[in-house]
Formats: C-alpha cells, structure tokens, sequence
C-alpha cells in the first residue's frame, strides 16, 4: 500500500504543538484521513510518543499516527514548509492578515501548484497557541462561527480545515447536482402519461374529478404532484398497483 | 453583530434518533451552539434523559441540553417540520435526491425565508439511521469527504451541516435563492403520516401489502415515493380525496 494517497496537490500538514492528549491526537488522525490529509507533525506531546490512549481513538486512521513525526521545536517542524497558517479562536494582538478555511483551503492547492509546501499549526487544548508560534505564521485563520461560542477541539479544528480543503480539489463535486441515489431507471414520459390516463379515468369513475368545468385544473394539479418526485419505471408499477388494489371490489 | 441572528432565521432542527452516548449528545449541543443553532430533538436516547454525562460534555452549551425536547418516536420528533434531511456516510437503496451540506445550508436559508422549517436526522453511533427513518426524509445530506474513510461522529457531523449553515446565512443573497413554486404550504411531516397511515390501511384492506414479511419494504419504498414530491398541504388533501374516491362502494 502507497504510503501517501495523493490524488494530486498534498494537503497541508497538521502541526499540533504541546498537544496534551493522547485521544484529541488521535482524533485529529481521524479527522485527517477524512479530509485526505496524511502529514502530521508533533511538537512536544504532554505525555509522550507513541501513546496507546492515541491509537485506540485514531481507530483506522493509525497509519497517519504511525507516519507521524516528532520535534522538539517549533521551528524544526516548519523547517521545510513554505507557508504557515496558524488556527486561533481569539483575537490576537499581532498583525498579521486573517483568513477563513475556504479562503485558506483555495490558498494551499495553488501553492501546491506552484510547488509550495504548506502547514497548519494547532496549539494546546487548554490554551490554544503562543504569541512566539503564531509570530512565525504568514496567516491566521479563523473559523467563521457563533462569536458568542467559538471553542472548537482539535480533532473539529482541523476537521474544517480539511473538509475545505478537500473541497477545494473537489469543487465539481461540491456543485454537483442533487442525483437520485438508487439505481432505478427514472420512468419515460410516457409511462407517467400512461399512469396519469388511468388514474384520471378511474376517478372519473368514483365521480371524483367534478365538477366537470374544473377538471382541468385538477387534472393538472394531480399530474403536477405525481410528477414532481420524478418517480422510477418501479415506482410507476407500484402506483399502477395501488389504483388497481383500491379500485378492486372489495370482500364481502 | 450578523444580519441573520437580527432576522432571527431559525436555523434547523437536529433531531438525534437512538442516540447511545450522553457525551456525544453534549458534544452535539456544542457543536450546536458553535453554529447558532438551538432546536435539539431526542428520540429514545439508550441511557435516559436527563444525562450528566451530556450535562458534563456539553460545557458552556447546557442551555441547548436544557431545552432540548425528548420524543418516543421520529414522526413525533419531526411532526412541525415541512423539510427533512437524513444525514447519512453510506449509500442507500432507497431513491432519493442526495445533496451536500453545502448544498443544503443554502436551501435550509431559503426555506426559513418562505417559513419553512426543516429538520436533520441523524442515527445512532453504531449503525445510523435505519430505512424506516431515512424512507421520513426528503434529500440524503452526505459530507464529501475521502471516500475511503468518511465515518465522522454525530458532533463532527453537527458541526459540518452547522458550519455550512452559518456561512451561507452571512452570504449575501443566499436567503434570495430559490423559492416554492406555488404560494401554498407545504405539508408538515404530522400530516404526511396521516396520509400514509391512512392509505397503508386502505391498501391492507384490499391486500395490496402482501405477503406480509415484504410489508415494511413496501411501505418504505410507498412512503419514500410520496415524500419526496414534498406535496403542499393542499396536496395532501387531494390524495386523500383520491383514496376516498377509489376506495367507495362504486354505483351499480
């Protein structure tokens, strides 16, 4: 098995400095391999590497735990990216321009067109990430949410990131028109006509489509609903069965 | 302070079905809140109701857990919606439009805009939503995610619709898309049941439903087919008309 899933671009990588446990570390393997995200970096994990308590809240994302690498700085996780994006919840008193996941997730895929290697950095659960980490960011990123409540874990953090990310490579999925999930074959023109004269001529029958001035208008309304689901060619044989089941004289 | 909180546009009810964790209920309310949502539904949480472990998880979010209401049954829970969303990883056989949360953000915004309220289904952990739930929905909301790994929990599922839901209401125009068609109502979930409890007993009678072990297939697929012409309440009238009239002694 590949050791990287690239389906072109590489994702940026996931820099989680001081991270304190076990679990959010391998939360935030799942939440990669969500997002198609591979690289992660660790700078002094609080209760040492590797960590049991990871891999068993990574469940089937521990190939990224097992990648994933370990510094003792900062700056030597960073060392051979290009461009640094540092995810912060509060205002910050530095100036340094701030951006949202999907102006950001737009930003890393055309610097990996251009050959630049991006990362992401994460601070700790409980504090979120020194002034001296986000000084060496190009920019901060924020998630747009309810500002009366912006706390996010990890594991969330780099989730919307990566859902972003990932959407931008994808951007014709994103926009892809709603489709019908089973596999039917949606019912011709012709079959919904031939349901429509049916149903109509046994409701004329029953004296249901009176009086006769305003059939058209529900003959219309009638063809208009049972159109509007776009029913399969089997759904079409269902609606066939339930005129001819109601219709049916009835036992005694 | 944004344009949508002033306008008050409810955003969407999250309606956890067999929910098995306190701590992800409190998780959900988190996520919940994170996006302004508000509107929490339980159906049959497994461990009871209250939850300290919800209470314990929900930190800063218990207002959510507080007001949240608890029903013995989905079409109980969703009885008030007009427009409901099955969130769902996995593909089903059941015909019916999928749609990312994207997607569906920008329709939940529309549909508030002409007084719609919509609701979002979601399963149990272990195993989602059953096909009886999904068969209630009108559109499957599947998170575009690596395809080969694309399990996400119930919060992290929260968080992404909530997220895209929050965004598309500081988008300008976004509450200006599509609009119904007709000025009517369209009918809430309480009504369609009426409907189909009373056609289902209609087609008993005549031994439509028959053999009985592919009964439930039958009328989900029944159900599925009805539901997703998402017909007005006007609609629903006129197909009740349309089994009292077939269903009647016939003139000799």
């Amino acid at each position: 098995m590949s050791q990287r899933q690239e389906a072109g671009a590489p994702g940026p990588a996931i820099v989680l400095i001081d991270p304190q446990l076990g679990e959010n570390i391998g939360m935030v393997a799942r939440a990669m391999l969500n997002c198609g995200l591979g690289d992660l970096r660790l700078v002094r994990p609080r209760d040492g590497w590797p960590s049991r308590q990871a891999e068993s809240a990574a469940s089937g994302a521990g190939d990224i735990l097992a990648r994933a690498r370990l510094f003792e700085t900062t700056g030597e996780a960073v060392a051979d990216l290009h461009r640094l994006y540092a995810m912060t919840a509060r205002p910050r008193g530095l100036t340094k321009p701030l951006a949202s996941p999907r102006q950001v997730a737009a930003e890393i895929h055309a610097g990996a067109g251009a050959g630049r290697a991006a990362g992401v950095l994460l601070g700790p659960e409980r504090s979120g990430l020194t002034n001296d980490d986000v000084a060496l960011a190009d920019v901060l990123v924020r998630v747009p949410l309810n500002p009366a409540f912006t706390s996010l874990n990890l594991a969330q953090a780099v989730l919307v990131l990566g859902y972003e990310w990932f959407l931008a490579g994808d951007a014709p999925g994103a926009a892809a028109a709603a489709k019908p999930t089973g596999g039917e074959r949606p019912a011709t023109k012709a079959e919904l006509m031939g349901f429509f004269v049916r149903l109509e001529a046994a409701l004329d029958q029953a004296g249901f489509l009176l009086p006769v001035e305003k059939r058209p208008t529900m003959v219309r309304n009638l063809r208009t609903l049972f159109a509007r689901g776009s029913p399969s060619e089997q759904e079409m044989r269902t609606l066939h069965g339930i005129v001819s089941a109601l219709t049916a004289r009835r036992k005694p």
